[in-house]
């Protein structure tokens, strides 16, 4: 029986950093690169990113609605982009936030999940508004392969958070019940369990106790979205070591297109988290 | 100025009945028409509905999950689809259900809602978990590009629904948030507004008047999923004729491979609903 996700991923920050770069080929981006927003500047753009963090990064965090853009081409970039990663063992999460029905997300697990498909992933991030039990195709899917599922709890953005702040029936904030229910799911695998949780560090500290979640944390936020090192430090601070990854896009894709650039912000950035976060 | 979707879809409601048919190429159903499990039989599958439905079917609405599970190859054939039924003036919802942060839904609105893009749909769901002020490139592009935008309220799963059903801040329901906040974006528009809400018809009938939201319904959980022609008049019984728009997929769906199989069975539900709805 292959590791949990969890426990690869802890071994992975343990030996490179918490530092997960997010790969964001926006138009704005690829227009600050110098160039053209189309599938040859996409595709450039994706595999400079990777070949310049490969040393630095625990994982990619290809962002999917930025090759989904492109259509069929832009996915086929996105399938390169995961083999060359795999290729230089780096890990990937496909942050595609994917959701639906429980039998529609057999389709989504098949996509980001299984062997055969090109777009497997180490992990995927999905998005918990149809439920639990509607997730159960791609949680059983993540701990039958030995990967991951990254559930939204509170994310990064600030503007308005009316869902995730509301309250259940038992009375506790809907960001507190996915963190709470997500802990039980862990609890069915020894050791690092293999469902993670996205919490943006643009946030408060929840009351749940983040130490007993039995999984990984992603982390967004930090960065041109405001957050620093030392507010992921604080909200995580009694969290097992290696079980927070901080992505970080914008901050860093900026510096391109030079790969020196690229390679010097992705190191500035991972000191700086090690040395908030260890 | 176009037209509003809202009016678009109307008009077609009007004209051939309120069926939606969903094109849901799973495994399973691959299967049982006896067809390989490939992008060759999704190829197949996806064309032979269409062709099927062209007379009867107001709208097709393709589920974005089961292409994704074959990474690009899938999503040629999802663009293939989409061309044909332009070609056949089919209407067509891409059943997506996408959401993420503002910046990030800008990728998502030019995949799914702008010109030059091969995905291009009338319309596309979308999920509200991570806010309305986040769907705001999405609600703009639709309402720019005279295209439409389904935002999930209530979904058709019943196994589970804490989130759709927790309490904001205001003390109304997060499925009730969504309908009156949708309402609220509609009136923006003269006319029937671009966008649109998801409400399962296994659901009971919200408080909410949903005669007043001032765009269309589309309507999943008819059919496999247990509700019937009635439970869907019950529920929207007092709004606007050509603003109800019922999805059926399994049910018609597993009349094939046969042509005239999936012609009756999709004549039989069109005809069942015109006479429940008008």
């Amino acid at each position: 029986m292959a590791d949990s996700f969890g426990e690869r991923l802890q071994e992975r920050i343990r030996a490179l950093g918490p530092l997960c770069v997010g790969i964001d080929p926006s138009r704005q981006l690829l227009e600050s690169w110098g160039r053209t927003d189309s599938v040859e500047g996409l595709e450039f753009f994706s595999l400079a990113v990777l070949e310049a963090v490969t040393d630095t990064a625990a994982v990619i965090k290809p962002q999917v609605a930025f090759f989904e853009r492109f259509g069929s081409a832009g996915f086929r970039v996105l399938e390169r982009l995961i083999a060359d990663a795999r290729d230089a063992h780096v890990m990937v999460i496909g942050d595609a936030k994917r959701a639906d029905i429980g039998s529609t997300n057999e389709g989504y697990a098949e996509a980001w999940l299984h062997d055969r498909s090109p777009l497997c992933c180490d992990a995927v991030t999905v998005n918990p508004y149809l439920g639990f039990a509607a997730l159960e195709p791609l949680l059983s899917a993540a701990s039958a392969t030995g990967r991951g599922v990254f559930v939204l709890s509170a994310t990064s953005n600030s503007d308005e958070r009316a869902i995730q702040s509301a309250r259940t029936s038992e009375n506790e904030s809907v960001e507190e019940m996915v963190l709470r229910t997500v802990a039980g799911f862990n609890k069915r695998d020894d050791g690092l369990g293999s469902v993670g949780i996205v919490l943006g560090a643009t946030r408060d500290k929840p009351r749940f106790n983040l130490a007993s979640l039995g999984g990984p944390y992603l982390v967004p936020g930090v960065g041109m979205q405001g957050a620093t090192p030392e507010n992921v430090a604080r909200i995580f601070d009694r969290c097992p070591p290696g079980t927070v990854l901080v992505s970080v896009s914008r901050a860093i894709l900026q510096a391109g297109p030079e790969r020196a650039g690229l390679r010097d912000a992705a190191q500035r950035w991972r000191d700086d988290l090690s040395g908030a976060l260890l």
